[in-house]
């Protein structure tokens, strides 16, 4: 087999079947992907022929550049987005697509590579990669390789979990630190160099979201703060629910790399894209509990309560300012990191 | 709002949400999508807490080059591909996601076209948009427009269509005229006119698939020729059902003009890419009653029997050609059109 990707793998030819059986079931190797079936029979059931939970669905398609970064890579990525997607419903993530858009001349090296991530990435988050498709496109016709995933999951009977859901009462929580996804990528692809290295936080969050769930609190709202960072999501909450949200910059935490590669680049860590972070907004009373959980579990160790909703400025986003004053935090503007996720 | 698309469009900050909401929301009405979840809860029952059959899940990603065609649009491809995936199992085609990804600097009128088709095909097909999402790289790092579909559908209690189905004694169904959409993309990248205008086949199969169940026969196989043409679909199904095929040449119908335009081409119309046609294997028995119930619909007017299954030559398809002789018809080696879908 070539060494590269060539159009003729995307050609649905003998070419393409090999590139199908060398490459994509060496590291996927679902049973259900194996049969190569225009589409996939999937359960959905209890054992009892009744649905486990309600079904959701989602998608997302990975532009990521570079492809390879500190922390992870693109099909990393593409598996993560995906499944958090799922997790922000309560869900328990169940089924994956993938579809591959690939640039003529990719090594097939690197695809392998992104490949096994992929299928590393999928296990570890317990989730199934059942279907599946690639193109192959000329060279310079698109950048090294692009990756969609859609994902089914099952949310459990009695949660309900929605951008809609904030109430004024309730605490806002952040499950760790915010800016390293986007600040590895960019110190990455700028060639910037710093003491302590910057690392993308890229994790699936199901199974952090799936303790949350077992604190039995009412949770109202769960969201990962990817593209627009922690301020665009906080004001798309404020909009979906139509209530005023109250920060704490200084309860916001933000590592100590992060801050310093920030102040050289210009950049304000709160709108940077995050990938294994998530803000749950609850009850002001089930708030401890749900810290406390979120801090025993890997994946929230920097957990904090950084803020609170209310019924004033509904749509509205406040920070109190580590100064003492009070700001509007608006929606990102312009674009800060193309190609970040 | 600017007239092309920019960087700014994907960040997820203010200028993405007024693609979303100018262009999106306009056509894409579905209140599930309008929501705008991380992820959208989905309907899978039959009214009474029980699923409706089982479910089928699958994703195509479309490249095709010419975005604009006779015949129809990558919108219109992306949505019919998908529905099609999904009905090759015998499933009611239920929801789809829609991810895409946009060259900076691709005109907004033309962003808005394909919306409003893959708007219009959804409607005509049945299937809702429920999903979505957006990434805008820079100009040269795609070409114009990717678009991928994923789907999720509910094959009915009883029906097992599966392309491993094909059994000695069948007959081989084809449900129209084969190379019409490869022909058409072709003529119109090269800028070929020809005194017949070519025009794609591109169409949901869904409502035909459904007629066809409705017959009450055996359905063993069901399968869209697309990339590779008949000739390679016909091999996968050798191969996956190892049973061997043998097709008569002179049954398979192909339009004048295709013949004309792949004489001048130096193509071979069965290994031409189709859209909208089927082939169905069932056993002989019941190939009467589905030819006729083909014939009797808006997309299957010139079905055709063109062939049988044998137990002979396993995993292989035999032509038996136009001056008597026999050959084998092998899978489409090379790349004959790329990005043809």
């Amino acid at each position: 087999m070539s060494e590269r990707v060539m159009l003729a793998h995307g050609s649905g030819g003998t070419l393409g079947h090999e590139l199908v059986e060398r490459v994509f079931l060496k590291y996927f190797t679902d049973p259900l992907l194996a049969a190569l079936e225009d589409a996939t029979l999937i359960d959905l059931t209890d054992g009892q022929g009744r649905l486990a939970g309600q079904p959701v669905f989602t998608t997302d398609s990975y532009v990521v550049q570079p492809i390879f970064f500190p922390g992870g890579d693109i099909g990393k990525l593409a598996v993560c987005g995906t499944v958090n997607d799922l997790s922000m419903r309560g869900a328990r993530p169940l089924y994956l697509s993938v579809g591959f858009i690939l640039e003529e001349g990719l090594p097939l090296a690197d695809l392998e590579r992104i490949v096994a991530s992929m299928a590393t990435t999928a296990a570890q988050a317990g989730v199934r990669i059942v279907t599946g498709d690639t193109k192959v496109v000329e060279h310079g016709s698109a950048d090294k390789l692009f990756i969609n995933t859609a994902g089914i999951g099952l949310v459990p009977p009695g949660v309900f979990i929605s951008a809609t859901q904030a109430s004024p009462g309730d605490a806002v929580l952040l499950s760790g630190a915010v800016g390293d996804h986007g600040l590895a990528i960019m110190t990455q692809r700028e060639g910037l160099r710093f003491e302590s290295p910057l690392s993308s936080d890229c994790a699936p969050l199901n199974d952090l979201v799936q303790t949350l769930l077992a604190t039995g609190a009412d949770i109202h709202v769960l969201r990962d703060p990817t593209r627009g960072g922690l301020a665009t999501t906080l004001n798309e909450l404020a909009g979906q629910s139509l209530v005023g949200i109250e920060i704490d910059e200084a309860a916001v935490p933000i590592h100590e790399p992060v801050r310093a590669a920030s102040e050289i680049l210009g950049l304000d860590p709160l709108y940077v894209a995050n990938e294994g972070k998530l803000i749950a907004i609850v009850p002001a009373d089930d708030a401890p509990a749900v810290l406390a959980a979120m801090r025993a579990h890997p994946d929230g160790r920097e957990a904090a309560i950084i803020g609170r909703v209310g019924a004033q400025n509904p749509g509205r986003v406040v920070l109190q300012t580590i100064l003492g004053t009070r700001r509007l935090l608006d929606m990102l503007a312009g674009e800060q990191l193309p190609r970040i996720c």
